[in-house]
């Protein structure tokens, strides 16, 4: 008997007949012999409405961030209660927790909370007692017993630490998609399914495009080992096994390639290369809370450079008024221009360390086709390159191919 | 500066636009030098529609009432940070508590559990610091953390029972109602609000018919003395104080009259006078969870007597289902008989026990007026008469006059 965490989010758990097939799903796994703990979502739409009711009620002020996390928690305390009756109705024992009921206690940011600790002592309780125990994702409670939220992703958070605290032998991830693929398979028909990939492989995939989970949770598994796997609640295949990487993984060079459009470039030119220019404009920067990505500066030889960074185009306007009043600082003649219309195609697989070539074979596939590459960037494990927003499609059709990713 | 419990029914918070008009209310108190704890309930109609999700996930069965509970409880708990970020956005510094986090320990009797201890050391500190709390009502937590609900007039109990814990000077229950009236205005036009009545007062009106307040709140407010008032939400009007009896109290006869409409008598006929017999009877009845009034036996010279009883004219049939095979028991020649469309008319008063006539008053007021009595039954401070369902509203008419109950 194995000891499974499965996790279902807000549109498996949408309507009361999804809850009956979200309970019918956690008996089959019960029924094959496992011990079942599933963490759920609010059922979607639901949130929302909590998110209208504190605005309605706050009129032109903004809801407290202490209230708001006690206002969204009823959106997973309510899922529990009914998957947990459901399973009851069909016969089955299950008991619902709310996070500060399963011992997850996390930091004091509302909103945003950290999970420090989990005492799965109940939960452990509950399961030798022959419960099935449904779990409510994306909350906990500090340790004077306030209630908190974790954010964007926080059920996945919620089902992996679960996961580790009770040493769970699978953490099962349902969502909509069947796992992880090469690439976006609306932009790449012959995209397929990953069997296995490692935490860094998805970790950079996800930092570049593929959606299918916050980088926290997955960064929260790689720490603690938990082996997680990415499947859908719509059907009953296998879906991607995310693990710690295995010497068998480094075979294949390339695990995939990701995508990222409507993006736009912030060039700085003219620049003095002395310390503090980076400094000093990516400190403007980060203070309007803008996400960059991308940054390349290049050597110079006459002491005057160039830097240029990516960000979402509906952030540009931010990004230029959050520099201008810097751009004095800069020294005379630099000059600052945005262009959207652009976006970033990546490469990402663990084989790449021992392998070379990597980037020359991509930026050839691209060449042969015509496409032109306006920056380079790369990690250990990625190389990653923006093309014109046009071209994506086209460029990611070519590198999907000439590593060989497609069915075989 | 006191301290004062307000609580706030369903119908009060119903709207966000409501919700600020609690809030306004209370900052008008806090404003006055008070320090405010606010107990409020579910929206109106939240329930319900929990009510429902439960029944459609549980499909042909039943809802655990475990898990009932953690469903129910989100309903207040929704208000309760609604209710405290409105405050917030309007500058007041109000922090939100569940029942759990207040220290509201219950017995583990899901779905209508039993306050059994509360612990309010955390809503003291927070008052001191300044804070208005808004506590969840209707809802606490078992001693191993298990959410309760308290049933029917929950929410009033926590404001009693919290001000109880707490010492509150004043508790105010703000409903949709001025206060308790000498009788139903909607019945008797010229029926007026009580300025202060005694809990058993109270406890004998509830009990017959006004349904200002469940008896269990009034008798837990009696039990450990918690002055409260029972006033409008929807004016500033003062509203009636419920309190221990006093002196003064008992120069009035009576209080105040009540009327409950669509009842039936049931009548057990040619009985044995023997010991066990009302025993057998009402312990058939009380299986099959009937709530049975008004037992009325009279002394038999024959050894062969007569019982009724009164039940809402609903019940009935499963009187009469429960009653039947227990018949046999009670002898040869004995008859069950039941008719509807009866209605009980009671006077109450605490002056009636050093005032003597009271019952020959009333009768006498009924008679000159036509309306013929069928059962008499009286307690200590109570006398109830049921009369055919059509001559109700003249009856409570006559006799509230008979007693000079009217606005003077």
């Amino acid at each position: 008997m194995s000891l499974i965490v499965q996790k279902y989010g807000g549109t498996s758990v949408g309507t009361p007949e999804r809850i009956r097939n979200v309970a019918r799903r956690i008996l089959e796994t019960q029924a094959e012999g496992h011990q079942v703990v599933a963490v759920v979502s609010a059922m979607a739409g639901v949130t929302n409405n909590l998110i209208k009711l504190a605005d309605d009620v706050t009129g032109e002020g903004f809801p407290t961030e202490r209230e708001m996390d006690v206002l969204l928690a009823t959106g997973e305390q309510t899922t529990i209660a009914l998957t947990a009756m459901a399973l009851n109705s069909m016969g089955a024992k299950a008991v619902s927790l709310t996070g500060a009921q399963a011992g997850i206690q996390t930091d004091g940011v509302h909103t945003k909370a950290r999970i420090s600790n989990i005492t799965p002592d109940g939960v452990h309780e509950l399961l030798n007692e022959g419960n099935i125990v449904i779990l409510a994702g994306f909350q906990g409670q500090t340790s004077d017993g306030r209630i908190t939220t974790l954010g964007r992703g926080g059920s996945d958070l919620t089902a992996i630490a679960m996961a580790a605290a009770i040493d769970a032998d699978l953490c099962q991830i349902f969502t909509d998609v069947d796992g992880v693929y090469t690439c976006d398979p609306r932009v790449v028909p012959s995209a397929r399914k990953i069997e296995e990939i490692s935490y860094d492989e998805l970790l950079e995939m996800a930092s570049s495009g593929s959606k299918v989970m916050q980088s926290r949770s997955v960064e929260f598994a790689k720490k603690f080992g938990v082996v997680f796997e990415v499947r859908s609640s719509l059907n009953n295949h296998p879906g991607t096994l995310v693990k710690e990487e295995t010497m068998s993984m480094e075979s294949i060079v390339i695990r995939g390639v990701s995508l990222e459009r409507a993006q736009a470039k912030v060039t700085i030119s003219g620049v003095k290369d002395v310390p503090g220019t980076a400094s000093r404009i990516f400190g403007a920067v980060g203070q309007a809370n803008l996400l960059v990505d991308m940054i390349v500066q290049n050597v110079s030889k006459t002491g005057i450079t160039d830097i240029s960074f990516t960000v979402h185009k509906d952030d540009v306007a931010k990004a230029e008024a959050a520099l201008r009043p810097v751009m004095p600082d800069l020294g005379e003649g630099v000059t600052l221009e945005a262009t959207d219309g652009i976006a970033k195609l990546s490469v990402v697989g663990i084989g790449m360390r021992s392998h070379s070539g990597v980037a020359a074979e991509m930026f050839k596939a691209l060449s042969d086709s015509g496409i032109n590459i306006e920056m380079i960037s790369t990690s250990e494990i990625k190389v990653t390159v923006t093309v014109a927003e046009g071209d994506i499609d086209r460029a990611a059709n070519v590198v999907h191919e000439a590593f060989g990713l497609g069915a075989a």
